[in-house]
């Protein structure tokens, strides 16, 4: 990797930086975040602003130039990859350590007075916006919208916004309607007293009207908003693909509907200038709902008194809870997703021992089978193929210059998972394909172990994921172990890898309390540097627990695993299993056996079937 | 209990609302918190407005007095006592429903158009008042400050407020000189850039100067503010207590001291003035470090550019974590308290079967046998005493009215505790005089898995407390029980029993991470209404653990119990422990025996170390 040099962009950013064709008055500084106008997680290339002008393409940093400086904000993921891809115009501000300031403190220590900050209002959501916002005017500098991106307007090659097919999903897929999903919304509207609701996550617009795209890579999504009134539906989309006879029938646009039914279909861009004409129409008490993590342009488009702002979106917290259909489709995709794994690891265990296979031969082959399963759409993420040390690096993606080749000397972890048109997975196994170590083994065996807590834990109704992260920790802690990511997050169907507003992790505290229904992922690792790296995370349903007593008929709930691979008994150190332990393992392997050897059975995959009941072999423990 | 007849006291505080004398223009609400001007958790007596205004006195509640309404919000634990503490003029807010409006969203619904509402400055938190004056000035109201609190105008027999002589702590009690605190604590400020710390909370100030009081109840602390300066140290304390020459001897008033340890005498009631005058002699880049829940008063005292403001002040931070002279002054302190406690509880056993104990008695019982300890100075909270059904009110203290009879039949609560010049303590204990029933000693059983799942866990240098509270609950989850309150908070030396900045519960998440030195008490329970109440606490110190692999040298952390009173055995259903656990209770009880036994004998208490070596028999467990 050599870094972009990035001497003469920077010269022509600090130029438009004074140009009046795009700025008001001259900014003595420009924000670059990393996202994109409905803060997504990942991002179309035509978003990927801060990776243009600065060479780092992680998927956190926030870019700042001055006239004199530039500098990029990342966390400890991405110190090394931001280091190697940036040239001597940047400084690294080292997210996490102490002596490194935030970006409001940086700026006012290297700002002449009375300065503006400018930021693309679309790009920065509000909640930021009004922390810098409030850190600079006390220190008597400006934060200033500026309306055109300034980056765009020196990007000559600029990629165009994706414009992709929609695909519909019938009430097979989504077991309730768009139509049904707008009245829920609207009972939620009524409940709060808000009249309008406007929806900008791209995954929830997705959700409410049963859709799905491909204008981001992973993600089926699509860029669009929506706005929904009491009476009215406008939806801000762009492109040919609203003439598609499937969509306009699954929207029913050319059907005489009920008015408040009716899709008003607009430009993607007029949403800015429509939602400043909806709050200038407002009428007292008359509130809007927007999430607090919206645009502040769109935030500021609705008068502050009129503005009624939450974390998490009626929208969000609904898609959260699967109902029938969706956690039907969930287990189709996992026992798909299940025998397109037992097919790789069967593959590998006779391949590596010729050293011919690397990580990307490796995460290929894994799409390969994937790719032949039913309904099969993409990945979900970029897979992490990882072997030895590359394991270590909690979101490694092989690439050529780091492909390492799989040998029966090292740990192989394969973090992965795609979107089928019924459900999204994302599994990850850690294997051996000759004789781990006694070490490798113990530490397999306590990230099990945490594993299995969280797994088997009951809880009573009502407990938020964050009360269970430590569940996951409790064995490694015991000998001086610890992993530093979260143990789980919230899983979309057949949307989002990563959702809210449910997860498992010691780092968030304003998370929704796991109900029936919920989706998470339980993933809990273990990473020594230099060697290897350990993760076991299945993805699991919340469900409604047997319990003794019932929590006072408050309720009870536990996790079922939807994934269903085999957890590899090599690497298990029996004796460190309780037999709670053992007997789980035992189970949730005769389950992977029943139900996914009947598929493995059905689709003729013999070979792999017969690897199957190999490694679901009962555990024996040593009384 | 009868309720307080308030109808002629409301009338009154409605005209001083509308009296120009009292306030600038007419307030149409005055709202009533429950604290000090020092946010204490206990307070004196003439800070009871709430109570003398309402009748209600329960430790949480926030009265609000419209021209029409008079409404009281408080919580869960207070809504009975409340409904009969209170006439006919008041509404109970019951907090935590579902449909009770919060105090602002009510006013704005009863205010007329344009409304003030006021409040005592001293009294309300800056970060209250934000929060409230936001919502009503977008409803178009205003909170105001009063500068006379309303309360007082019409409490014609208000006691004086407690002004009682100081107690002097040598370095054989605090391990650190106050001069070497004020050393550390400009030290913090110099790395922080401020110039100016105000020292509002009471604890803090007693701690700061190695003072203590009883100027509150329980809490040996007096009513003082400090503002220490970079060359400057202001005490704001009345009261011909400064005259007393062992408290100036200590603060070396009449010495030539060095400028910067001189310290200046001066009214309490000049804070205000004396801080607007800082506020005012500020320049630029001079901060001024306040608590974010100091009073909204002194946080307006210094200009909003000039306010430096931390949920934890630098010394309740260094305050919480004990030296080596305040961790052997606890230790000292608890196995006194064991001493009183092996006494009552043998006392208890011979008495209770006659039919004479009640709570009241039981409980004077307790404290008489504490105060025959060397350097016993008060209780450190009101008993809880508590038999059968009483057990289950977590809150509980026994008045005449509710007093109930111990009897050989019904469980028996005891959460107690003394301030001794040495330490502070907090125990509870859990007994049966008979024969206790197999579903009682299950409960009691699973209570005492997780107060050793707590005690015994072993867990990263830097792990916040709140990450621990789900190991308490796991037994009890497994069965489908619960108990609606936090695990456990830090407790001071010689200070409030209860005290942050650490603590362990699922309801906070920006508590300090856990440090050895540390203190805090590990007090799961359940409880089943009208039946009986069970709760296991003792007060546990941070200490260094010894792990295999020591978190990559970030270092292990553990508990060790300081509280040494045995654990009734009888209550214990041994098949449910675990051999782990088994140990644990064997090896706690030989410690108990050990270090308190031996107290025991040299105090010549002969017979309640009989009873001691008998509670401490080892179990056995069934292989």
């Amino acid at each position: 990797m050599s870094p972009k040099i990035t001497t003469e962009l920077l010269k022509q950013l600090r130029q438009v930086m004074k140009n009046p064709k795009y700025v008001q008055e001259p900014v003595q500084a420009y924000i670059v975040p990393s996202g994109d106008a409905h803060q997504s997680e990942y991002i179309a290339p035509c978003d990927c602003r801060r990776a243009f002008i600065s060479g780092f393409d992680g998927s956190a940093g926030t870019a700042i130039v001055t006239e004199q400086h530039a500098a990029m904000w990342t966390d400890g993921r991405y110190f090394l990859q931001a280091a190697h891809q940036m040239d001597n115009n940047w400084t690294l501000m080292k997210m996490g350590l102490k002596d490194t300031p935030t970006q409001e403190d940086w700026l006012v220590s290297v700002l002449p007075e009375g300065s503006k900050v400018g930021v693309d209002p679309f790009i920065i959501p509000a909640d930021q916006w009004k922390r810098m916002s409030k850190v600079l005017r006390s220190a008597g500098h400006d934060l200033v919208p500026v309306k055109e991106n300034l980056i765009d307007t020196i990007w000559a090659d600029c990629p165009q916004r994706p414009c992709k097919p929609l695909i519909t999903l019938d009430l097979s897929y989504t077991g309730v309607s768009w139509r049904d999903k707008i009245v829920a919304l609207r009972s939620k509207m009524a409940e709060r007293k808000v009249m309008w609701f406007v929806v900008t996550a791209l995954d929830e617009v997705a959700w409410l009207f049963n859709l799905r795209g491909s204008d981001v890579e992973y993600n089926p999504v699509f860029f669009a908003y929506a706005v929904i009134g009491m009476n009215t539906i406008r939806l801000f989309i762009d492109g040919d693909r609203m003439m598609d006879p499937p969509v306009r029938e699954h929207l029913q646009l050319d059907s005489t509907l009920e008015p408040e039914f009716r899709i008003q279909v607009m430009p993607y861009g007029s949403i800015l200038s429509e939602l400043q004409a909806v709050g200038a129409g407002l009428s007292p008490k008359e509130k809007v709902w927007l999430s607090d993590k919206a645009s502040y342009a769109l935030t500021e488009a609705i008068p502050k008194a009129y503005r009624y702002l939450t974390p998490y979106t009626p929208i969000c917290i609904a898609k959260a809870v699967k109902n029938a259909a969706e956690t039907e489709g969930m287990r189709r995709a996992h026992i798909k997703d299940a025998v397109a794994l037992c097919e790789l690891f069967n593959w590998l265990e006779k391949e590596v021992p010729k050293g011919t296979v690397t990580e990307i031969i490796a995460a290929d082959k894994a799409e390969e089978f994937r790719s032949q399963q039913k309904d099969f759409v993409e990945l979900s993420f970029a897979t992490i193929s990882s072997t030895g040390p590359n394991g270590a690096i909690i979101h490694y993606k092989p690439v050529p210059e780091t492909n390492r080749t799989l040998s029966v000397n090292e740990i192989y972890l394969l973090d992965s998972g795609a979107q089928y048109k019924d459900g999204t997975t994302d599994v990850t196994r850690t294997m051996h394909f000759g004789t781990p170590s006694a070490y490798e083994k113990e530490c397999f065996t306590y990230v099990l172990k945490g594993h299995i807590a969280v797994s088997a834990a009951i809880f009573p109704n009502g407990t938020k994921g964050h009360l269970l992260d430590s569940f996951a920790r409790s064995a490694l802690w015991d000998c001086g172990l610890d992993y530093l990511h979260g143990t789980g997050h919230g899983v979309g169907s057949f949307l989002n890898v990563h959702e809210g507003p449910c997860g498992i992790s010691y780092k968030t505290f304003a998370d929704e309390p796991l109900e029936a229904g919920m989706i998470v992922s339980d993933e809990p690792g273990y990473y020594e540097d230099g060697s290897f790296g350990i993760r076991i995370e299945n993805v699991v349903l919340v469900i409604p627990a047997e319990t003794k007593y019932n929590f006072k008929n408050r309720g009870s709930l536990t996790f079922e695993p939807l994934t269903l691979v085999p957890i590899q008994t090599k690497m298990i150190d029996v004796n460190l299993l309780s037999e709670k332990e053992c007997n789980w393992v035992n189970e949730y392997h005769q389950k992977c056996r029943e139900v996914v050897g009947a598929e493995l059975e059905r689709q003729g995959r013999h070979e792999a079937l017969r690897w199957l009941l190999r490694e679901t072999e009962p555990l024996a423990r040593v009384q």
